[in-house]
């Protein structure tokens, strides 16, 4: 086992040595705003269309980099690219966000749901964490209502199905949670609170599930269980990652033991159904009885579930002491950190296929930006850092 | 190499021993009308859904059966059970059919194109030629006719991307040139022919690349190439579907030399960019760059993407006697008989690796019915009749 040293080591190193430099090398649009996250294996864009989703959680990455780890005049730089890039070009005229703008900034792609929204409105609040500036104070605020505006009011998001098959989906409490949690803190606003309050307690009237012992993705509206493909199929990454927006919350409020009973128990839960017990990892898709899943890449290994469980395991373990937890992170750090990092272009695959094996080289996409790896790699360092100063 | 007599026994004797029994045995709802097709590996229901696509598409093809290969009541009772549940329970109030309804009929899912309605048109010729009854003819017309409508009236279907990307897809007029030769058949109507006209031209202006020699997927409004994920993605198992609709059209034209130039140009160039030449069989998706491509099954092996390929080389063979094409059929159909059939349970595994392992023991779902396998057992016994005669 490795020290907690080496570990600081390789999360620090890692994320200001290479996961960083290698985005901004390779994905800052300096002729026309914003950034071009669809790359090839060595950084070469190979599609100008810009994902929204990727352009706020990229600046809120930078402003957080320059928050809480140094006051790099780059970084703060290239939030304000970021910032200006999504007020520009990324709001319709009705003050829904796009999904997908061209290299020039003209919408390309509009989806339903309003992800959009709440990944500006975290880029928004680091921002103005970052330099005091009220009127983003005011977008990350403007933001985040949208958001709990169209998920809070009926059919304002068009449902996917009709009124004979209602459904409810972790995504809403669970991304409502985090971004809350950010504006809470950049822009010292207590009054975040309540939502973080509601959306915790739909996901445990609804999702929490003592029966099956899992998180469920997707129920009716009052938490029936759907015995359909959609209805019975888990996402063991998406819950673990939902255990410690939980987790974070219990720190938050002074180590909260009924929130640390509940993150810990998502946690224990999800990675049982979700750690491949024969190749490692944790699996995209599992069926809550067990049946076949529908979707056609459930059995693959993304980047973002495994790092989500590097965060939660550090987290729990953090929380609650439990050698167990530094285990299952050293379990899913080795197996996580042997198959994605690319060691000759830097960055990370994406793809695997289950037992590793890489399906593509792609470094970036419409879905895979600079999010999930290094925000990871920030916060296990966080979290590490904070264990080894509490065994001092 | 095997005799034709080994093959037409493959193919005649899978149809009607295994695959059509499979389905009749665990699929029929004798309850609530209809058909479920998510079914398990050993044929349990594992989701009542009832998906309008399959249900159609198996009406068809038991109205087919009927009517091709002998009277057998059972075949013309079930069809008889697929026209009624598509009648009472498959239709909007606007005329448009929906995509999934459940157990009892009620609506669950709409989508904004209408592939259910082309399903449907060749469910009811089939049906009406079975049977005689006009009432069946109309009805084929009219779904016919919507099909036309919502793909031919800008906007109706509404848009997935903006004006800044407009696109056309290979889709419509694939799906419309055999929609309409199902109707012209059944319906005995050359008004069809056309349609089929249009059709054909329009792949030949806008999806044939000599410059890449591909059949493009995705392309601009007036056939511009897409520099994009989407504009560069090649789907080998549709184009190759593609080309035999085109071969089976020279047929029709007592083997009209453009059409059949077409047609196997169509299959020669999309075998080279999707046969596997590392595991075998046919890739799902490709970039026409060779770029990586963005979805995330692009190196997975579908069951149906085999049974087009299988029907396109025997019909290639069958109208230019170009040995090439016996062997390419040789290839496929050693490949795909040995990795998808499930010896135990009956019918095929719809979802392998590219190595050919099994992905997920389904045998049916939204997707994967009683169409593209029995469709190919049939008329590969067919065409390997004409070929055997031809060679007396």
């Amino acid at each position: 086992m490795k020290d907690i040293k080496d570990y600081i080591e390789i999360y620090k190193k890692g994320l200001l040595e290479n996961i960083i430099p290698f985005w901004i090398k390779n994905c800052v649009d300096g002729e026309d705003g914003g950034f071009t996250f669809c790359l090839d294996r060595d950084g070469t864009v190979i599609d100008t269309d810009k994902g929204v989703w990727q352009t706020g959680r990229f600046t809120w990455m930078l402003g957080t980099l320059y928050n809480e780890v140094e006051q790099n005049p780059e970084w703060l730089r290239l939030a304000k690219h970021g910032v200006d890039f999504l007020d520009k070009y990324c709001y319709d005229t009705d003050g829904e966000m796009f999904f997908i703008v061209n290299k020039k900034g003209e919408p390309v792609r509009k989806r339903r749901y309003v992800y959009s929204e709440s990944f500006a409105a975290i880029a928004y609040a680091a921002y103005y964490k970052a330099t005091g500036d009220e009127v983003y104070a005011d977008k990350a605020r403007k933001a985040f209502d949208t958001y709990f505006l169209y998920n809070n009011t009926p059919d304002l998001i068009a449902p996917k199905f009709t009124e004979h098959r209602q459904t409810r989906g972790m995504g809403t409490p669970m991304i409502g949670i985090v971004t809350a949690q950010e504006l809470r803190k950049n822009l010292k606003d207590e009054s975040y609170t309540v939502y973080i309050d509601n959306w915790i307690a739909e996901i445990k009237k609804y999702f929490i599930n003592d029966e099956f012992k899992a998180v469920m993705e997707t129920v009716g509206l009052e938490g029936e269980f759907l015995d359909h493909f959609d209805g019975r199929m888990l996402n063991p990454g998406h819950a673990i990652e939902g255990a410690w927006f939980v987790l974070q919350e219990a720190k938050y409020r002074d180590n909260d033991p009924e929130l640390i009973k509940m993150g810990t128990k998502m946690l224990d839960w999800m990675w049982e159904i979700g750690w491949d017990k024969e190749y490692g990892g944790i699996l995209y898709f599992r069926d809550v009885k067990g049946l076949p899943v529908q979707e056609y890449w459930q059995d693959m290994k993304f980047w973002w579930p495994q790092n989500e469980t590097i965060i939660a395991t550090l987290m729990a373990y953090e929380l609650t002491g439990d050698e167990k937890y530094m285990k299952m992170h050293e379990q899913i750090h080795d197996w996580t950190f042997k198959h994605f990092p690319d060691e000759k272009y830097g960055e990370w695959y994406g793809y695997l296929h289950r037992d590793g094996r890489i399906s593509t080289t792609l470094k970036g996409n419409i879905w895979k930006g600079p999010f999930h790896i290094p925000r990871m790699y920030l916060m296990a360092w966080q979290s590490l850092e904070l264990i080894q100063k509490n065994s001092l």
